[in-house]
């Protein structure tokens, strides 16, 4: 694991929680992009090497609706810059920790992605990100 | 804000969460340290330039203790890095944003620290740390 890649936020009104980050950081988000295969609108922020992912629903069917009918709005996962995240998902998967999905999937702002099961990491959602070349 | 300080995860079981964590980051935790004052037991890894935070209650009266009766484990705060936290207080209380300590407190790791009303921030408990000199 490199570096934290970003923090994601799960929010309710992604409006509303741009302006409230906007104001924490004392800039504005530098991008705002739709991943429909994950029914997700997201805003980022760059804070140092990392970045701030707030994550809104676009549709009830989203993981994140899902996500927000159970839980309250707030962090949601963290994600870990890997260089070569099929040999770090061999690596995790051969210590006893599950993988969501078992190939690389395409999240937003140009990465390869896999999320660990909770539940083998301590109640943390974690996501591996590979920059796409 | 100038970098993620650290994720603080609250666990139950601070040395099982420790071994997961270094089976993920395949290496150890550089640090163990007892904050007294908050009633809990830390263990730091350090990941590019940010660090996470494993936090266990040392009593039933810890916050941390108070999170756990009500939360599953997992991510509980996000701690930015701040040159001037006196400066960064009173900038975002007059931007209406509550804080949790008027003054800053002395936390883990030899910082500074102030804890921002999650009710006013996305339901993100975020933490301004400055570095003692």
């Amino acid at each position: 694991m490199k570096k934290i890649e970003h923090i994601g936020i799960a929010v309710r009104d992604l409006q509303k929680a741009e302006k409230i980050f906007s104001t924490i950081f004392g800039k504005n988000a530098y991008k705002t992009e739709e991943v429909i295969s994950e029914s997700v609108k997201t805003t980022f922020f760059k804070v140092g090497e990392s970045k701030i992912e707030l994550v809104a629903a676009t549709n009830t069917q989203s993981p994140i609706a899902k996500y927000l009918d159970k839980n309250r709005e707030g962090m949601h996962h963290i994600a870990f810059a890997v260089d070569d995240i099929e040999k770090e998902m061999t690596r995790l998967k051969k210590e006893g920790i599950r993988l969501l999905n078992e190939t690389p999937k395409t999240g937003a702002d140009n990465q390869l992605i896999c999320f660990l099961h909770p539940k083998d990491t301590s109640g943390v959602l974690i996501e591996l990100c590979q920059g796409k070349a």
